[in-house]
């Protein structure tokens, strides 16, 4: 998307032979716009682990490039096996990302298919970055086409009239290559001409709606106004929200939905005010096998530091200020989960489906076929790579 | 309650011959702990302005001790002429706080009623302004000994194991002389040995809960954990609250709640999960003409830059660092209702009562006796000072 009127994907290969990767350092965001350059796999891992970028699509095209990188910079006559220790290193980065290392292992199995010299090899892994980078951004293209249907039809339905559109976190561009998942409708209908206008919830503890998602939507040129999370229900008792879109981390085959902090009671607002709620999600992000998220999906507890301080700009650096006394404890749940019933749909690159399991196997039927052919409960189904985390 | 191990409450007259009004300055609170001397009425005049005190049940016994200061400065040959003009600059540094002309009201009848010289009506100042507050710290203890019953029933089903409270912002003794509102309870059942535990929303964006109800019960010595707003629903949803109280800025006769931001989003959270949802008031909160709170409550809105700026302490002094990029705008709506429907219940200083007309008007029989003398409509009754902002 746009940041100073120019079209920015988060990551990509600077266009001359240096074959060096760049990327937004999304640390330094909203205060600063920092493109940084990363010349080797080791500068794409620290990179990664100290969230230079951060979000599922990202981080796996971030491990994609960075395996390039590798290739690029590995001695000829021990080739796979440095490859495949630098695919450990990056591997290590952020231990629960599922996508870094669905990217690693994506790679690793492009490289070995190769049959060829090593610069043969590094062509295959530079066309597999690519690939995984266009593809991350096609599936949040496609989820955008789906979605803006459904902000066209309350744009009607007003009479043109501004459509408030409330999202929770940062499920925007930032956190892929291009589009994002949440924000992927939202910047669709922007370029359209239909009005719209967006309510950031700031999403504490480490406020990726007010840092991140107010951003992107501001440097696109989309309206929007930064909320604190407590605000959304009044927001929605008095008419002023039309729909919800977040994006998700995991949704159950059952339509369950887990998203950051936070997400189950806007979605509770939402269904009080019969106000139309949407989770917009790549389809990698379905897992099927877990029934109920409620009682089943781990929730991540972070470190309290995020509740107790906060970070934000100061004359013209990032500082951190304590909250809290000294002797209070804090407890930082990261995610919640919404239950399906609050749901109104899910929005995915194949097209837009109700939250329950009929409804997403008739827009996955593989799966469904899958759990005919093997006999086996759907339960048992292996996971697909997550697309966030 | 406790500071330091020392009982305290949030204004007293240091007890020697100074006749000096003595408060906790909050704005240092919870960083620092500063006791301040008032002197002069036009000092309580600042303070009360510059948020040095705030709450309901404090700002009115701040008002009337202000009072007691300008009658006791007052020269003798135009004493009422000046009092009547202190009371104006005391009504007129937060012009939306009810208490404030009340008490201040209060004490101008006082005075007048009086008849002796300068003397005799300083006295009766003191008095009225020692009663000011002794009659809130004794409202909120009632409302205390009411709602711990609540606790213990808990903790009776619960076989002793701690019982798990979820409050939202600062109804806490700091807010008030003593006790606070929603606290009261909670301190009653800590100091009867209850084993408690107490969830407290920091509450964005002015983080009262985080500043200060985690501050003074930590220095009362009350187990609690900080939390984003955001978390509450998640706690619910796996058995971690056993029940929430929250304060009141003005509950309608039929039983709506008005309180800070993000109240409503718990209530919901509640509900969903059949966890009982308590808001602890004194009755001059009460607005007994509004029917429909959600339609007719006016919401305030406050300045954004509480949401686009936060302060904290940073290095022994306190700094604010600006959270949101420096062109996307933020709204601050201060409040918002509670539908009784997601009420359990009100704890007053009269007992509990259930959240609708009837059995409010049953704890408040004079109300609906004055509705059947004087034949009109409820809604047309006059308004009691309220007792919150």
């Amino acid at each position: 998307m746009n940041v100073y009127g120019e079209h920015y994907r988060t990551i990509w290969i600077k266009q001359d032979d240096t074959a060096v990767i760049q990327i937004i350092d999304q640390r330094h965001l909203p205060h600063k716009f920092v493109v940084e350059a990363l010349p080797s796999v080791d500068d794409v891992a620290r990179a990664i682990k100290e969230m230079h970028v951060r979000g599922a699509g990202l981080i796996g095209a971030a491990a994609g490039y960075g395996m390039y990188l590798a290739a690029l910079h590995a001695p000829p006559d021990s080739f796979m096996d440095r490859l495949t220790a630098d695919g450990e290193k990056l591997k290590g980065t952020r231990p629960t990302a599922v996508n870094l290392e669905w990217a690693v292992n994506r790679q690793l199995e492009a490289v070995q298919a190769v049959n060829g010299d090593a610069k043969t090899k590094i062509q295959a892994a530079f066309d597999t970055a690519q690939t995984i980078a266009d593809e991350d951004a096609e599936f949040c293209r496609r989820i955008g086409q789906h979605g803006v249907s459904l902000i066209e039809e309350i744009s009607r339905r007003k009479h043109g009239e501004t459509v408030n559109i409330l999202t929770h976190c940062n499920a925007g561009w930032l956190a892929f290559v291009d589009y994002g998942t949440a924000t992927a409708p939202i910047y669709a209908a922007h370029d359209k001409g239909i009005h719209i206008h967006v309510w950031v919830d700031e999403t504490r503890p480490r406020n990726q709606g007010a840092r991140l998602t107010a951003w992107e939507l501001g440097q696109h040129g989309v309206p929007h106004t930064v909320i604190a999370d407590n605000v959304g229900g009044h927001l929605m008792q008095h008419g002023l929200v039309d729909m919800i879109i977040t994006g998700s981390d995991r949704t159950t085959y059952t339509g369950d939905v887990g998203n950051k902090i936070g997400t189950y009671l806007k979605a509770l607002a939402a269904y009080d005010n019969n106000i139309p709620f949407y989770t917009a999600l790549p389809s990698s992000t379905f897992d099927w096998v877990m029934r109920d998220g409620v009682k089943e999906m781990p929730i991540e507890q972070r470190d309290a530091a995020e509740v107790h301080t906060i970070r934000g700009g100061h004359e013209g650096t990032i500082k951190a200020v304590r909250l809290t006394p000294q002797d209070s404890p804090a407890a930082n749940y990261a995610f919640d989960v919404t239950p399906a019933r609050l749901v109104t749909g899910l929005i995915t690159e194949r097209g837009i489906c109700r939250a329950n399991e009929d409804s997403i196997l008739n827009l996955f039927p593989e799966k469904r076929q899958r759990y005919k052919e093997e006999g086996v409960k759907l339960t048992t189904f292996l996971t697909s790579p997550r697309g966030n985390q």
